[in-house]
């Protein structure tokens, strides 16, 4: 069955298109959004606008405001187990040392996650992707990482392939192999960086379940050399790069992920002048994560002004996950980009619309404009501002992900 | 039409009980909870749950965590008009004092609420209810304090009433004239402290619209001497009091809230020990307001540990307003008191449940006990900490208020 062609009439629209609209929400009001088999086939002035067939549907938005459907371009969404009781624990006084010597942490998400089965982890799942839909959101990056073995590595980005297969949202599937050391290869990082770039890397990747590949550059983490070991093998397969940097010291991983043409470094707290230059320069997105400084009560705040000098462009993400982040929302993330960070309202929407999209390599979305994928939101508002400001209420009155209203 | 009786078998209470269950929660696992005419008819093992008649409803909770309803003990729900323009003003550099030249701030909150008629009122803040209800609210303070006058403070007072009576949901209503000085009374407090004292309050409880009775004491508000002669004519009607107090300085306002038998003072981050040993001595309430904290990027903890030591019970509560706030998230102010204040899974849902009733002076509702009201909440979890840990997934499997099931 062909789909009717929709007509979004009366509409503001928030393109998030400078280039053509100027300011920061690249504001286009009294507009008409037409939408053709899954794709935004007109945007502009009602004058302007083309002839609908009779059959179209019409739709009048009052004036209210339309956007790109949401993008959350950084996400651990699959794994299993709960970590409610070691934050309990951690409230009533016990120490993160005595946490992960009785086995918590990461420790015991891995272990959860390589118990269940995919249909368990996509059960466990379900409610978390349902949440960020719920907001508005229609891209979604997963990531492993909780597997760490070429089985569990898998099944992690396989249950995220059915997640999307089963919503009406995309999913962009990372693989985080290198996300902390297996307990198989304790002490031998090496070993376990030899393992991802000879078997998992290239197995997961001819299996298509590899959009791009990311690391944990930290101290407690790998270290740049192992990171550059893992972005070559990924490099000779043709898949991009992100990197978890700079978020509890600055090792240079954001200039190393450069070279490399890093779609985006993540978190970014302790990042340098030089590490921002050689990101302004590699196109390099530098993806902030409010839930993951508040959780963790993070004082040292990203270099906001230095990437704004530099012209990097900004995103915000969820991080969500068990350790650092447990928080489904990535309206919340607006709201915290601004009063974590005083982003402005522009720049938290730019956030997770035109510049998540970049951070996730998809050119083909996250503004309004002709010819790019119909992924909207039609909002309770006629101010944009008030998507970053006020949180909580649902304001979502219409939400369309390929066209298709959900 | 009578109301069949309702059984909740293998369910696991988190009763808020401490008296009767000890610990944190009062928990009551493998337990049955029998609902009839709207009040809890039985809570307790399965073996000593009385028979029920043969039409009774059965939901079989399957494990899964039932707790008392939540409550918001302090909003300001209903206004008019919106501030996104000035939070995004502020953000992009402009100070303060430039926007109350302006004419912004708590003004143009009052300019908008006066002008909007209670039809309006009750238009704006029905999303903002609706949040809170989606959440397993089941009962609400609502505070006036953007009206200023006989007319319009009434007038929001009469919105708030309206909004319960158009939703399965319980509001307290507040009456809280002394919130801010009304542009007729300028550098003229004690001129609109005679209006509140001799008009307004006396007629808006003659109209049976003030439930108790609210200030706001501070550098910025009033003096405690004005807050004294707001208690003393509440005291007159009978009517209980609370406090804006010790958000921004020390005023010693809580011991004299205290002096009044106050059901609780709010904000409290100034607060000091002689303050708190009053509030225990006179049983008042410590309602904490981590959306304003947050919102307000405070540095100045709350003093957890005195509270507690002195056994001044603590609750939780948005504070939803358009200044400080713009918060519609009680869920959300579960995971802050744990991140932000270090409260304790246990504290953070007391502070939503049985402390939050003692702070509108409810002995009806707040705990899963047998005579009490049946407002509850059956959550898709077994841990009651998942409720403070992980923020944005819907579980809420099923919300009662006063027996219905909505
Ligand atoms: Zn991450
Ligand atoms: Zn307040």
């Amino acid at each position: 069955m062909t789909q009717r062609q929709q007509r979004i009439e009366n509409v503001t629209v928030a393109t998030m298109d400078q280039a053509h609209y100027g300011d920061g929400y690249g504001l286009l009001p009294n507009a008409v959004v037409c939408i053709d088999a899954g794709t935004i086939s007109y945007v502009g002035s009602a004058a302007d606008a083309p002839a609908t067939p009779p059959d179209a549907e019409i739709i009048d938005a009052q004036g209210k405001l339309l956007t790109p459907g949401l993008i959350d371009c950084h996400t651990h969404l699959v794994w299993a187990g709960s970590r409610a009781d070691e934050f309990a624990q951690r409230l009533h006084g016990v120490s993160y040392a005595d946490i992960a010597a009785q086995g918590g942490g990461i420790a015991a998400t891995v272990r959860a996650t390589r118990a269940a089965s995919e249909a368990e982890l996509i059960e466990a799942a379900t409610p978390r992707l349902q949440a960020l839909i719920r907001e508005g959101v229609t891209t979604l990056e997963i990531k492993s990482g909780y597997g760490l073995s070429l089985e569990h590595e898998g099944k992690q980005l396989r249950a995220a392939k059915q997640l999307a297969a089963a919503h009406p949202v995309s999913v962009q599937t990372t693989l985080l192999a290198a996300h902390a050391l297996p307990p198989e290869f304790k002490d031998n990082a090496d070993g376990y960086i030899d393992t991802i770039v000879d078997s998992i890397l290239p197995t997961l990747a001819d299996e298509g379940l590899v959009d791009a590949v990311d690391a944990f550059c930290e101290k407690v983490g790998f270290t740049p050399a192992q990171t550059e070991r893992v972005f070559k093998a990924a490099q000779q397969r043709g898949l991009p790069v992100k990197l978890h940097a700079e978020q509890l010291s600055n090792q240079h991983g954001s200039a190393l992920a450069a070279r490399y043409q890093a779609l985006s470094c993540d978190h970014l707290e302790y990042l340098d002048e030089e590490g921002i230059k050689a990101m302004a320069a590699s196109g390099t997105v530098a993806v902030l994560l409010p839930g993951a400084f508040y959780f963790l009560r993070e004082t040292k705040l990203p270099p906001l002004d230095l990437l704004r000098q530099h012209g990097v462009p900004i995103a915000l993400a969820t991080d969500a996950n068990p350790g650092t982040s447990p928080i489904l929302s990535l309206q919340l993330m607006l709201q915290m980009g601004a009063t974590l960070f005083r982003m402005t309202p522009e720049e938290c929407l730019q956030g997770v619309t035109v510049h998540a999209a970049q951070a996730l390599g998809l050119s083909d979305r996250g503004r309004v404009a002709t010819g790019l994928r119909a992924d909207l939101c039609l909002w309770d508002c006629t101010e944009a501002a008030e998507l970053t400001y006020q949180f909580g209420t649902d304001r979502l009155l219409g939400c369309w992900h390929q066209g298709v209203r959900r």
